[in-house]
C-alpha cells in the first residue's frame, strides 16, 4: 500500500537533489547553487581583502559575523550530504557508507572548508599556526569545482597528453639543472654574493628559462651573458613545447568530436 | 507617372551609401569613408601628442582648431545619419526609429565621439572631471570599427572558443589568488613593506603568470623562491591553454572555409 | 659553321653560374658560393666587434686590410653580375636592360654593400655620417639571402596570413593605445616624472604587452596596479593570436603539401 | 651435449639483461634500474646542494662516501658492461669490439660519469681545473637518458622540422644583430657605459627578443624606446613561429599514427 506522506528516503532525495548542481528546473536547486556560489566567492573576497591592514581595522566586525555565517551555512550543508549521502548506492550502508563519504575528495574538501574554525577551539594553537589555519579557509575556492564542468574537458586534454607534458617538464629541470650548474661555475667568482650556489642560481635560471626576467640576479661576465643568451634563446622552446602539444592535442579533441557528431546524423538518416 | 528630379527618399539613399563604407567603386564614397578614416586617426594622433607639455604649449592654436573642425564634421555626419536612418528598415519610424537607432551601438559611439565637447558648454564641471572627458576623445578610435570587416574573423575564432577561454581565464584567477595568498603567508614577515597583504602580493602575482616580472617585487626567502618558481612554470601553462585553445580554433575554421569552397566548386561541376 | 673557342655569350654564362648559387655538383660554383659566404659573416663579425674599444684599438691595420678586401671582392662580384646580367632575358638590353638590372632589390642590395666606402672620396661628410655609413656595411648580411632558399617557406606561410596577423598588430597597437592613455590618466599625479605624457607612458605599454618588464617603468597607485593587471592578461593574447595564425597556416601548408604528394604518386600509379 | 651448467655466454647474457632496461617483468631488472635512477638523481641532488657553504661543511664526511659509493657502482657499472659488450653482434670482436664500444656515446657518458673522481689520482691538478671537473660530476645526469624512451618522441617531432627550426634560429640571430647594431648606434652617446659595445648591446637585445627583459640594461632615448618597442613586438614572432612549426609537427605525428592505427586495424579486419 502506498502512503500519501513522503518516505524518509524520499526527503533525503528531494534535500540531495536541491543542494547538488541543478541540472533541470528546479528553482529551488537553482537558487541554492548560486547562494553558496556566491558564499565561496565572497568568502574568498573576505580572505584577500582581510589582510589588508586598514580594511580589517574598520571591518573586523564584519568580517568575524560573515565568517561565523559562512560556518554555520558550510556545517550544515556538510552534515546534511553526510545525512544524505546514503542514498547513493556505494555510500548505501549507515556507518560504513558514510565513513567511507567521509574519505572521499568532495566531503574532505568541504571539510576543510570548516575545520579551521573549530579546531582552534579543541585545540591548543600558536599565533603561528592560528595564521596558516586562516589561510585554509582559501580551500573553499575548492568548494566551486563541484558547479564548473567545464573545467573537465581542459583537465581531459592535459591528461591525454600526460606523458608528453610531463616529459617538457623533465626536460625543463634537466636544462634548468644544467644551466645553472654552468652559470654558478662561471659568475661565482664575480658575484659570489648573488651566485652563493647552484641552488641560489637555480632562482636565476627559473626567471630566465620562463622569460620572467625580475632582474634581481643576472650574469656581468662575458662569458655569463654568453650563456645567459643561450639559455633565456632555449627558454623559447619551453614554451613551444607544451603549446604545441596542447594545441595537437586540443585540435585532435575537436576533431573527434566532429566525426562523432557527423556519425551520430549519418546513423539517424539511415 | 514618374518625375524627373529625385524625391526625398533617393536623396537620403544617395547620401547613406555615400557616408557609408563604400563597397563598389563609389568614388565620392570612397573618398569620404578614407577622409573619416585619417580624421580619426590623426584625432587618436592629436590626444596623444597633446600630453606631451612641449607640444602642447606649441601647437596649442593648431590642437584647438583641430578639435573645432573635427566636432563640426563629427557631429554633421551624426546629424547625417540621423536624418537618413529612416530608410533603414528596422529604423522606419521618423520619431521610434530615429530614437531606436540612437541606442544602437554604432550610434552611441558616435554619440561619445563628440560628446566630451557640448558636455561642458552645458554642465558646471570642475578640472578632474575635465580631464576625464578629454580621455572619451579617445572613444573615436572605435569609430574606425564601421571600414574593418576583417576584425570578425578573429573575433569569430574567439567567440567560437568563448567557454573554453573564460575557463582558462578562470583558471587563472584561481592560480592568481592561490599563489599570491602563499606567498603573502611566507613571504610576509621577511618583506612587510613589500608584500603588506594579499591583494599587494597579487601584483606580484600577474607580473609572475604573466612572465611580465618587472622587478619591483619578488620573493626572498627560500621557500618564497621555491613557490615562484612553480608560479613562473605553471606560467608557462597560462600561455600554452590559450595559444593551443586559439590555434586548433584558426585550423578548424580554415578547414571548414575550405570544405564549403571545395562543396560549392562541386555543386557547379554537376 | 660552330666556332670551337667559346663565343663572348657562353663566357658569360659560364662565370654567372659559377657566381650565382650551384644547384648541381659544379664544385668551382660551390666553392665561390661558401668563400662569398664566409666572407660576408665575417664581415658581420667585424663590424660587431670592431665596435668593442680594446679590440678595435689592437686589430685596427686587420679591420682595414679586411675590409680594403672585402670592397675589391664585393667590387668585381658587382661589376662581374653588372657584365653577365645581359644574358637573363629580361635584362637583355646592353644599356636599358643593364640600368633595370642596377635597380632589382638583389642589384641594390650588392651596391649599398659597397657604397659605404666609396662614398667619403667622393663627397664631404662629417663625422657622424661617417658613422651612420659604417652601419651600412652590415646590409652585406642581405647579400646571404641569396643562399638561403628555405626562408622563403617561412616567408610564405606568413604572408599567406598577411591580412589575419597585420589584424592582429592593429589589435595590438589599438590595445596600447588606450590602455597607456588610460594608464597616464590613472598615474600622472602618483608619477608625473615617470608617466610624464602618453607617448612616455606607451613605453611600459609595449613592455607590458609584449611581456618583456624590464622594470624600468611600472604603476604604484593601486587603480593603476589593477589596469597593469588586466593589461598583462592581455598581453597573453598578444601571443596566442599570431601564435595561433602561424600554427594552423603551417599545418596547412604541409597537409596540402601531403596531399599533393600523395597525388602525385597515385597519378603515377595509373 | 648440452650440459647442465650455464656457459659463459649465458652468463653474461643474463647480466647484462640485469642491467639493461627491463622491459618485461624481470623484478632483478627492474630493480636494479630503479636503483641506478635514484643512485643518479642523489648524485646530482649531492652536486647541487653541495655548493651551499652551510650544507657542505655540516656533510662533508657524508658527500665523501657517498661520492666513494657512486664511484664504485659506477665503475663495476661500467667495467661488467665492457666485458658484456661482446654478446652485442657489433661489438662481438673481444678487443676491438670493445674499443668501438668505448667510444660509443653510451659508453663514453658511462666513462665520463667515473673520470672525474680518477683522473687527479694520476694528473697533477690545480684547484681551478679540480673545480671544472667536480661539475663533470653532473654529466651522470645523462646516464639517465638510457631509461627515457618517451624522449625519443620529442625528439623526433624536433628533428623532422630540423630544417624550419634552424632557419627560425638564424632569424633570429640577423634580427638580433640588425637590432643590436642599430640601438647601439642610437643608445651609445645617451648611455656610453652601458651600450658599450655591439656585442654589449646584444645582451640587451636578447633581453628584449626572449621578452625576458632583466632591466639591467634599457634605452633611454625617445629614438632608442622607438627601437625597443619594435623589437619588442617582433620578439613576438620569435615566439610564434617555433611554436606554430613544433604545433604542426605534433599534430602531423599524432595524424599519422592514428591512420597507421586504423589501417593496422582494417588489415587485420579482412
Amino acid at each position: 500500500m502506498k502512503t500519501n506522506h513522503p518516505s524518509r528516503y524520499q526527503y533525503k532525495q528531494r534535500i540531495l537533489s536541491t543542494i547538488n548542481k541543478a541540472d533541470g528546473q528546479d528553482q529551488l536547486s537553482r537558487g541554492f547553487d548560486i547562494f553558496i556560489m556566491v558564499l565561496i566567492v565572497l568568502n574568498v573576497f573576505a580572505v584577500i581583502t582581510e589582510t589588508v591592514q586598514s580594511i580589517q581595522v574598520k571591518y573586523e566586525l564584519v568580517f568575524y559575523y560573515f565568517e561565523l555565517f559562512t560556518i554555520i551555512v558550510f556545517s550544515i550543508e556538510y552534515l546534511v550530504r553526510l545525512w544524505t549521502c546514503t542514498i547513493i548506492e556505494k555510500y548505501r550502508h549507515p556507518v560504513w557508507g558514510r565513513l567511507k563519504y567521509m574519505f572521499s575528495i568532495e566531503a574532505l574538501i568541504d571539510l576543510l572548508a570548516i575545520l579551521p574554525f573549530y579546531l582552534p577551539l579543541f585545540l591548543d594553537m600558536d599565533a603561528r599556526l592560528l595564521r596558516v589555519l586562516r589561510l585554509f579557509r582559501l580551500m573553499r575556492i575548492f568548494k566551486l569545482g563541484r558547479y564548473f564542468v567545464a573545467f573537465q574537458m581542459i583537465v581531459a586534454v592535459i591528461k591525454k597528453r600526460k606523458e608528453e607534458l610531463l616529459i617538457t617538464f623533465t626536460l625543463l629541470v634537466v636544462m634548468l639543472i644544467l644551466a645553472s650548474s654552468l652559470m654558478y661555475y662561471i659568475e661565482h667568482e664575480a658575484q659570489p654574493d648573488v651566485f652563493t650556489s647552484i641552488p641560489a642560481t637555480m632562482w636565476w635560471g627559473i626567471a630566465t628559462l620562463t622569460t620572467v626576467g625580475y632582474g634581481d640576479v643576472y650574469p656581468v661576465t662575458g662569458l655569463g651573458k654568453l650563456l645567459g643568451s643561450v639559455i633565456a634563446i632555449l627558454g623559447i622552446g619551453v614554451f613551444a613545447l607544451p603549446t604545441g602539444i596542447i594545441a595537437s592535442s586540443f585540435e585532435r579533441e575537436l576533431s573527434e568530436r566532429e566525426k562523432n557528431r557527423k556519425a551520430t546524423r549519418r546513423h539517424e538518416n539511415n
